[in-house]
């Protein structure tokens, strides 16, 4: 049992319940009042989240409190919905949004400055109502955590969460999500996610949204509009620019956060965004993406979890390669330098881990462009120690596709043959000089 | 002594006697036929290079030399001139061009369609006549490594020959490097020179020059005139654009390779280039340049080794980190995900330490953009640990800026207050949006 159960346990109290917390915060003394919330499955469990009469929630950590005290018990209150779905409207199209976390959901807490996951889905969907004249929302909060603690394991209750959903019978899917990991999680639904036959859209925002720059309301709008569209892909979809002009579609394999703070922050690596959102249409850049069909999406989400990501750096030391393949890593993804080259001196370090099993996949820090292992003396000896070049993948996405394929497979060949072949849009076949930084 | 001192020795062979080599390569033998050349002193020793008629330079595994058969003996044929300087003309700026290995430097080879750094600086220089109108170059080369091999010691030789040359009386120094880790070079070398009056270039090639689409001639030449230019700074001069229009002068310390084969990788990260160098004039694009001036050079080359990157990524495992900290490492560059965080089950390794004294500093793989560890929960975690947010500094450049650091001070304050002091242009006191890839 995680701390929050044993805590609501041995306190009496019970979900639903008003109750007064008072918090330590270094010296000072916290006191806040609200409604215990249903501790979310997947979060550490070390938090209690109560929502508070303002609307927001607050996650306490456990360890911080000092005292609790039930003011009203939940059986005493009318009973609190927590998934509220307006009727549907006929002729619109019925998309679920899931909430995951992040700054789309998130609102700063005037208490400590600090920005919290706070929003539930219900609520983010009724601060944005435009989405309700697009679509049929059924908004459902699956877990609330901050998205650089996203891992494996989220990836997968997602992926069923996205399936179950679109099985169920939505036109598509929206995820909220944290931006720090946005483009691991749309990797790794691209390649769990088998046979899609309907839009899967990740959006987040940069900006909280009660600050007046949001761009959660935008991205929002635009991700709902994109899970009704025509393009059974997953994808990204954030800010183009940094005025409110239009939203981009990115596919899943092919997107990255290149700002830390900037809306237009996401962009497509070595390959064309799928779509741009206009207020009033949505013009694709491509024909090439997946269409609207039909048929049961399936989950494909067996993941070997004993996989690292390497960057090069000139003096790196072999040791750090070594450690992986002592502590039992079944794969390395190297992000090396230009073309996907490592020191002279690491390559026998290389060579050792692919003999014990291990399988090292090659990536250019460079990002843009594609590695290639021909051109120079130290590219050629990396690929006679049978490392595997990865194309124009970003090391991001072959991290996701490396522990994807290693749940499916320990022979060295078929490793290659899974992670050379194009499963969701990760290899672009021919060199997209115009994606380039822009 | 190296296996190539070895072999010269064991074979009875001087350096510059014409011979005659089969080497094995796979099933097949290939002879050939050259001078030998002297071992560059800071190659791995395990090639011998020998000079062809042609006029490239190929250098043969010792490991797989099978016969070596003296046709002439050195003392027999006219004495080989290494350093061939041009009389100086009056008026022109002096300029010493560093050879150092690389693309820049390289031929393919044509018998086994692979680039050897093969060129000595020399035939370099007579191979881009059009810079002998520009000033009087004197050319040296004082490595041959490809640049993936570039190591810290490397650094510090080659800070000493820029130094060395320019309190020769040199007006500005050009190093021709390999374009892998050029910006690594670029930003070592602003750390190591301190009390800089002359323009250092680097340069580079993403094409050899012997392809027709080389890029190695218009760079050397901008290389040249920034050289000459009013700047003291340690720059990089690359191609803008993909034709050939103009070329850039990058800080050393905030540019990156951001595309593994295009002729414009280099860019400017959080920052705008110093000048962009068209065919007639160089335009400056900012004025808060170090100006030329007079004074000695000082290198101040110590640095810590004991130094790493570890880029963050979902389901990272703390033990990573751990081994970092029990294998002596003094300090750890984390390339966090968004504003510069980890997962939340990461912070207690990077508390552990800091407690036992490891350097941590937070940089950002998006790389735009600026880390603030203040905005969410875990960047205070992060900051409460004693991290050291590393503003909008490039992952690279902090990794080179900290172990120059720890070559100085161990005590944590002096590293934090070091690190976050400005000594070369690496943090950019305000955020520059329009820098955003372009």
């Amino acid at each position: 049992m995680r701390k929050v159960e044993e805590f609501i346990r041995a306190h009496g109290i019970e979900v639903g319940d008003l109750v007064r917390i008072v918090k330590r915060e270094g010296d000072e003394k916290i006191t806040f009042e609200g409604i215990v919330m249903p501790p979310y499955e997947l979060s550490p469990g070390e938090t209690l989240t109560i929502k508070l009469d303002n609307g927001y929630n607050v996650g306490i950590l456990i360890d911080a409190i000092e005292e609790v005290k039930v003011i009203k018990k939940a059986s005493e209150r009318p009973r609190m919905e927590f998934k509220e779905v307006l009727p549907k409207k006929e002729g619109l199209p019925n998309i679920r949004v899931l909430g995951t976390g992040g700054t789309i959901a998130s609102r700063i807490d005037y208490k400590t400055g600090a920005v919290h996951p706070a929003f539930t889905a219900e609520e983010l969907a009724k601060a944005v109502p435009e989405i309700f004249e697009i679509a049929n929302i059924t908004p459902e909060l699956i877990m609330n955590i901050l998205s650089e603690d996203m891992r494996p394991e989220y990836w997968r209750r997602l992926a069923e969460e996205v399936a179950r959903a679109l099985n169920e019978g939505e036109d598509g899917v929206v995820i909220a999500h944290g931006t720090d990991t946005m483009g691991y999680t749309a990797a790794a639904l691209s390649f769990m996610l088998r046979g899609l036959t309907k839009p899967v859209v990740l959006v987040g925002a940069q900006r909280s949204s009660d600050r007046p720059s949001s761009d959660s309301a935008m991205n929002l709008t635009c991700a709902v509009k994109m899970a009704a569209s025509d393009a059974a892909e997953v994808m990204v979809v954030m800010h183009g620019e940094t005025a409110d002009t239009y939203c981009l579609a990115h596919r899943g394999t092919k997107v990255r956060k290149m700002h830390t703070s900037r809306r237009d922050a996401f962009r497509s690596i070595n390959d064309v965004p799928i779509a741009r959102i206009w207020s009033d249409r949505i013009e694709f850049l491509r024909t090439d993406y997946r269409r609207r069909s039909e048929g049961e999406v399936r989950v494909d989400g067996r993941m070997e979890e004993k996989v690292a990501i390497l960057k090069i750096y000139p003096g790196i030391s072999g040791e750090l390669f070594d450690f992986l393949v002592d502590n039992g890593y079944k794969g390395v993804v190297i992000e090396g330098t230009g073309l996907g080259h490592v020191p002279q001196d690491f390559i026998p370090h290389v060579k050792r881990a692919v003999e014990e099993g291990v399988a090292v996949c090659v990536t250019s820090q460079c990002l843009y462009g594609r590695v290639n292992l021909n051109v120079y003396s130290n590219g050629r000896k990396l690929l006679k120690a049978r490392a595997i070049p990865c194309e124009d993948m970003l090391p991001e996405t072959a991290y996701v596709k490396l522990m994807w394929v290693l749940g499916h497979t320990d022979d060295p060949d078929e490793v290659r043959r899974m992670m050379l072949t194009n499963y969701a849009g990760e290899i672009t076949s021919y060199t997209r000089f115009d994606t380039f930084l822009g």
